[in-house]
């Protein structure tokens, strides 16, 4: 059997080895993404954001075994190098954890590249891409923040998951001035924190002041408290996923089409991006253009960043 | 005088026309920049990052106040959606940062653009060279959250704060996992708030921990406590941050020419990222290549992103 049949089969271990081969930007492994492309498609990915702190990992652990109890197969993203998922977190969490770690229905990876240039973004959903084709049913992709990379995760995920805890304002104003359009659910988690009562009614205000903009047919993105440690909330959240997902479906609208329509201009624009970068980066090497050199260039002011990047252009897009 | 000679001399109105034309991705904004390089690196440029909360605003509106007092002129860049610089917060901050408005030493604009492809860190860059040429001695830009662009702004700083408040255990997890290497001053802000001491002791063993691998010759990034909202701790901050500054112009080291390198090298990288992928829009777009019909074609299955991609760049890189 191929790597490819391996992976549709649900083999682990090739997933696994496909999913590092990504992270470390092996050429061969877009090969073997785009013969997997054609399997994918089959999986309801659900994104979850909000800042460190706000227990987005705790959620997705009992999201995860809520959807096992259906007898849903998960894949789990997490795209935080915080994530308990992958150890960087106290131990209690990480033996909590490991419950899915011996249930073969639950396929769980991190995602902690850092330095690199971009990339983030493209890894992210050619990882979603291949947890989909190795036939996992739901995929939950965990991201950190409210930086750009991740409202374009968000905005590859079927339902959006945005997670706050109370007493954070500066959480609701950012949610408020930039990702209140990403976010189909809200979370307030921890619920039962001081504080709780004025961000829920701080949320419902800035829904409340979205549907002005949004007509009849628009999803109304519902309020759930939880208390993801103790399990409180976790099937109000689960209710929410599916009725957004029911939203999406319904017949009378153009939603699903939409979303997929978004998925698919994603992956193009990042895949584009990165593939451009990479092509000019291989010609320079060939060309024996040095980076190095360049660098010398723009610190002795010989250059600058600009004047270079034209040059660069010129040549070896010429 | 043109816009150049205008921005140089400090001109305000000239200098948020091309910030705007930046953000808007106007062309000829690029032919500005390149004029306005020779004029940069005089400014010393401090980032500030840190999760939604923690008061990086506060604080940096309070340094800006301690540098006017050394008769220092200064540029701010909020790379946040929340920050009360640009309006995104409650009224008594918004009041409180507009002292600044009225004085001619302080240059305030933020950098709120969402949804874009990428170029968020670019953009930064680019805004920094602008304030960097307009003659601001200081440049300080506050980013919210630990993303990669948190991380690649941050790199692009010749001192970076990361800014942490008490109880946030997990940040002290984001701080072990990843970002531990770009913070090079650590302030625990809201410092009279429950579970100080636990938090400066948990960045202690971490710096304690780097201590390991760092040399003899290396900077070990102190801890600062400070309660922005009452101006305690900005002198032990402002002290910090100059302290940094003359570990980095030491002569027996080469780490301003580290400093110096590492900038150029991102620069240079972003704006190629950056060039590149535009290039191959407007080829595309000249060719009628449509991006909509592509979408059409993955979403219908017909075709996969990896296999357009690879269509197009053969067709417009060929």
């Amino acid at each position: 059997m191929d790597i490819v049949e391996q992976i549709v089969s649900g083999n682990v271990r090739a997933t696994a080895r496909l999913l590092r081969d990504i992270d470390d930007e092996i050429p061969s492994a877009r090969a073997i993404l785009k013969e997997l492309y054609p399997h994918t498609g089959k999986a309801y990915v659900i994104g979850f954001t909000g800042s460190p702190g706000v227990g987005k990992s705790t959620l997705v652990d009992q999201l995860a075994t809520r959807f096992r109890k259906e007898d849903l197969t998960v894949g789990i993203l997490a795209v935080d190098p915080t994530s308990p998922f992958t150890g960087g977190a106290i131990l209690g969490d990480r033996i909590r954890m490991q419950r899915h770690f011996l249930d073969p229905g639950v396929f769980i990876r991190s995602l902690a590249t850092r330095g690199h240039f971009g990339g983030l973004t493209k890894s992210t959903n050619d990882m979603v891409n291949v947890l989909d084709a190795m036939g996992k049913d739901v995929i939950l992709v965990e991201t950190v923040g409210v930086g750009q990379d991740e409202v374009e995760i968000a905005n590859s995920a079927h339902t959006t998951v945005l997670v706050t805890i109370p007493g954070m304002g500066d959480e609701i104003q950012a949610i408020k001035a930039g990702i209140m359009e990403i976010g189909n659910i809200f979370v307030v988690n921890k619920a039962d924190r001081e504080g709780s009562r004025k961000t829920i009614r701080e949320l419902r205000n800035l829904i409340e002041l979205g549907a002005k903009r949004r007509n009849g047919d628009d999803w109304e993105p519902p309020i759930v408290e939880t208390e993801a440690v103790k399990s409180r909330g976790m099937e109000d959240l689960h209710e929410a996923i599916r009725n957004h997902r029911s939203f999406l479906l319904s017949t009378h609208t153009e939603k699903w089409r939409e979303v997929l329509e978004k998925r698919a201009r994603i992956q193009l624009m990042e895949a584009l991006r990165e593939e451009a970068f990479r092509t000019i980066l291989a010609r320079m090497e060939k060309d024996g253009n040095s980076f190095d050199l360049m660098v010398d260039q723009i610190v002795e002011k010989q250059s600058d960043p600009y004047t270079l990047v034209q040059e660069i252009i010129a040549k070896e897009m010429g």
